[in-house]
């Protein structure tokens, strides 16, 4: 399958057609943005270790039930993936407060929360991905009836309930994820990616930063912290 | 009923003790405030003039099943009330886009909403009031279940489908409020305050602004918007 017309280029990916109408390539870049990306930079060879972070995450994923756009691994940093039309709400799923979570709502970092908290903030970038309510979510378009969110939050639980022990037996405690979802052909499917630049992962013994934090917050060796994560995948 | 002990100042109000344990009396302040108080300024006759407006909402909610912490109107600007433990969260009841859900979302200013939307917010100043969806307010502790929320959404609702009438056929457009609420006796009491400080009036012919707008974008005559108010509510 060969990248054909480019359709869409985002902060982290760009999506290519192919000759099959309902399959896409998405080509994982080496850019980095932050902070609704006024914080930019790269790291060669980040896009091929997200792609091959995200491929065993979605293969684990479907095994588990979990449908996703994710079709196979073409090469270093090319994903041939179902087309989708993209529900524009970031699915944020969290295990323990940090980042936004602790800024906005003042729980302490690093504390466990009682319950997995399933977040939605609205996919606009001049917007600054504002989080949202359900209401607003209907208001705003983004789906079509309230049962389309509940969705999306059974689904959020379910992908932390296979990925947390799974990191965990990794020696990795996942902190936090950020899903995308789309729909194709009347099912909801898990779209994007799902690597260190969209979750945070700290090592169980000693809490380092192994994901974008350590880009954000100038903690150096980015492209480590992500090499370690897909060893360990794949360990 | 005689004022005893301060029990607590806010920006709008103070709050004493009276000589029976289970009512308060609310004074109504001068003061106004805007933009979480960076913004603050006094009006005199603001505080009487609001303890009578809320007087009258308090009146009309209750005629209508609603049930509030009113009990009775004392003097000027003080107000008998049931003592409550306050819920800590802001519940805002919008019919038109404007203010932060404009900002925010980037909603047309003056856009109808398809429906009735109702907002929540962690009521902390020192976080600015953070909008929070459902899961927080119980991470938070706001309240013990997902089922108070979905009361204090119907409440919200159904004060929305007294006043808004209420309001229409005083030639003002009801456009916004907020409500607070609070425990008595096991029971969800609507408490607070209902005035100019707490909803948005426009004037349906004019679209004048008469409520707080007019301190927060330094429109000017203030008092005489809230004086037209109650006298429009008496009328």
């Amino acid at each position: 399958m060969e990248k054909l017309e480019q359709l869409y280029e985002g902060k982290g990916k760009k999506l290519y057609k192919t000759s099959d109408s309902k399959l896409v390539i998405s080509e994982f870049k080496d850019d980095l943005t932050a902070f609704n990306a006024k914080k930019r930079g790269s790291e060669s060879g980040k896009g091929a270790l997200n792609c091959k972070i995200s491929s065993e995450i979605f293969k684990l994923l479907e095994k588990n039930g979990i449908k996703t756009h994710y079709v196979e691994t073409l090469d270093d940093n090319l994903m041939l993936c179902k087309l989708v039309e993209i529900i524009p709400i970031e699915v944020v799923v969290r295990n323990i407060a940090t980042g936004s979570l602790s800024k906005r709502l003042g729980i302490k970092e690093g504390e466990v929360l009682p319950f997995t908290l399933v977040e939605f903030y609205y996919k606009d970038d001049s917007l600054g991905d504002p989080i949202i309510n359900d209401e607003h979510a209907l208001i705003l378009k983004c789906v079509s009836s309230l049962e389309v969110l509940d969705k999306l939050r059974e689904i959020g639980r379910k992908v932390n309930d296979v990925l947390r022990p799974f990191f965990d037996s990794k020696n990795l405690n996942l902190i936090d994820f950020k899903l995308e979802f789309g729909m194709c052909d009347g099912e909801i499917l898990l779209a994007d990616e799902i690597t260190p630049d969209s979750c945070r992962f700290w090592d169980k013994d000693t809490n380092e930063k192994l994901d974008k934090d350590r880009f954000r917050q100038d903690l150096g060796n980015v492209k480590m912290a992500y090499e370690e994560v897909l060893k360990r995948i794949l360990g």
